[in-house]
């Protein structure tokens, strides 16, 4: 494999921009310079808008659980406890950083299924501190009912933390309407940066509830949010100065776009990849009712019958093209197609097509064509 | 300031190879990936002889810091306590870090003062998990005696910390004989990798001394052993995989000129900047003693008489030539030039002659030409 002839279609990394990747490889500057505090502000400035919030965002130097880590380390205090939602990975790791500094209690659903809102009101407990739910869950390719859960979190009048990490940007997030005191997303997603930066929204009401010395020490929240009102504008430790760059670039290019443009065009891609599935009958793995949707970011599907992950996976990236598996439980049983930032429709197609030849070299389909017919019909509109 | 016409001389970040800054622009891949692992693989090795150890090496997305985090919070357990010796700022986080997770015990010079043995020896308490100590004192420009406390905490049977992050593949670093348990470095040191990435060798004692859940979430030293041994090799959350590529490309550079070369050269560099220093009547700040050196990769020195941090730096710096200052204590008072990763001669004598010229300006100095005259004698041998 060469990474420059190969399209990478999982969800996240995903491709960059030849033009953030420029960026990214300008020379070092100090990070306590009015320089490098002038890029953190544009980035904070253009990522208000990008998170639909007003509240104060920082930047990390870390990967997105970085911020999950932060965001719950923060709020749990010394044995405080919170309220984990979970129906794939990244809700389950919720539970395990909120058991790492108090106590975590979970409400789960099985991997895929959608949450049941009486299920989890019955659950809040007396002084729970936080509740935490991923939007937009990578595992299973689904998206979960954020603006249902924050109504649950404000009567128990628990900070309400939520991963968008692979939704922000791609699937619709209001930020300040549904009341999300902390909001965590990563560079890698629908932003299209490379990936090492965690990017975390804080409210008012999120920061009063922070407690001092509580969580991981790299992690802590009220030491970011202290640099970054300093003047210049700082990170409490030496912070990734490329992905600065990158991200300050890519904000940019996305602002050019319009915010609302690209979330509409990563819409537009991940229904033509649903309408390529259902004409090659290959069956969507979340299950759908009142409380979930689709992801427009990442699309999971089931293996079909006749053919195996490593043939339908490694098949495709002897073509040039990755995508995804599933992790842990749905390893072998379901596949990934991400359709984050600068994805472009000739991307998609070039993937479908692709999988429909080694679909029907291994006899699961008849002949190709049906699923990029199904999915140009979307794209045309 | 433009950074691509300007000569970054701070102890870190530091000037960073194109080549190294093309490798790091290449396109993305899957963080789960053979490709990614073999790249992972590859540093892993060659940063065992960089840092001149047996020991497992684990490379985490973060600052230094996330580093030091990493070995304090795993080995401190629920409420355990550790013996953190300090001189300096980067001595004092390993306090904080300590305090945040269960106790330190701080045994504390003045900053830029050496170490006393003798007084380390005798706070040494039952139940000490570790010894913490800061190799190169970056914020004061000191090199303290690892060999030496080393025994002290072989004796005591605590886990050994080295912070190493402004020192190893600069100073003399010799992880296995000094017995270095946990040694941590930074991509933007004498790797003159950007700043985001910290290294981490673990000799099998520290391993065993690892406390389940212990620490924080993310700097999770036993996840990140864990997932270095699966494969492919892989890290535990999504890594900032342009830094690997960068950090692949330095350590071939670094290992093309050879890892003692190098030393070497940084060596000389940091000579040829107190012989100038000398030569213009500037003092050096750290206070010399039998368990103290000068440090190799960045050399502090007192601000001289009659000429302001502001005047000396911001005039630097309007020439294009960034040096670092004081820090806390220290600002305004000193101020501090890099000699580490790839700096060259001309980069030294040509901050030198700029700072001739400004110190010429304000009157402090006659004339230009001593500082460059004494700098040249000792690069030239």
């Amino acid at each position: 494999m060469d990474a420059e002839d190969t399209l990478l279609m999982i969800p996240g990394p995903v491709k960059v921009a030849p033009r953030v990747l420029r960026a990214m490889s300008r020379p070092m500057i100090s990070h306590r310079s009015a320089e490098f505090g002038k890029i953190y502000d544009d980035c904070r400035s253009l990522l208000q808008e990008f998170f639909q919030t007003q509240n104060e965002i920082v930047i990390m130097s870390g990967s997105g659980t970085c911020g999950m880590d932060a965001a719950v380390g923060g709020v749990i205090g010394k044995d405080g406890a919170i309220l984990t939602i979970s129906n794939g990975k990244f809700g389950d790791r919720f539970t395990e950083i909120g058991n790492r500094y108090g106590k975590a209690v979970p409400v789960s659903f099985d991997w895929g299924t959608p949450y049941d809102p009486e299920r989890i009101e019955a659950a809040v407990f007396e002084g729970c501190r936080a509740v935490t739910m991923v939007h937009n869950e990578t595992s299973v390719g689904m998206v979960n009912p954020a603006r249902e859960i924050g109504k649950i979190a404000r009567k128990s009048n628990s900070v309400f933390i939520v991963d968008g990490i692979s939704s922000i940007g791609g699937n619709e997030f209001l930020t300040d309407e549904w009341g999300i005191d902390i909001a965590v997303t990563g560079s890698q997603k629908c932003l299209a940066v490379p990936p090492g930066l965690a990017i975390v929204s804080v409210s008012k009401k999120a920061e009063s509830a922070l407690v001092p010395n509580s969580g991981g020490f790299y992690t802590d929240l009220l030491a970011h949010l202290k640099s970054a009102r300093k003047s210049p504008t700082q990170t409490p430790f030496t912070p990734a100065v490329p992905l600065f760059y990158a991200l300050q670039e890519a904000l940019h290019m996305a602002k050019e776009e319009g915010f609302d443009v690209r979330r509409a065009r990563t819409t537009r891609l991940a229904e033509s990849v649903r309408a390529a599935a259902r004409a090659l009958n290959i069956e969507l793995f979340p299950v759908q009712s009142r409380y979930s949707q689709y992801s427009n970011t990442v699309t999971a599907m089931k293996i079909p019958q006749g053919i195996t992950d490593d043939k339908l996976r490694g098949g495709m990236k002897k073509q040039g093209i990755v995508v995804s598996g599933g992790q842990e439980a749905l390893k072998g049983k379901i596949f990934r197609i991400g359709t984050m930032g600068v994805c472009s429709e000739g991307d998609i197609l070039r993937t479908i097509q692709t999988l429909e030849l080694i679909l029907t070299r291994e006899g699961v389909i008849e002949r190709p064509g049906a699923g990029v017919e199904a999915a140009g019909k979307v794209l045309l509109g």
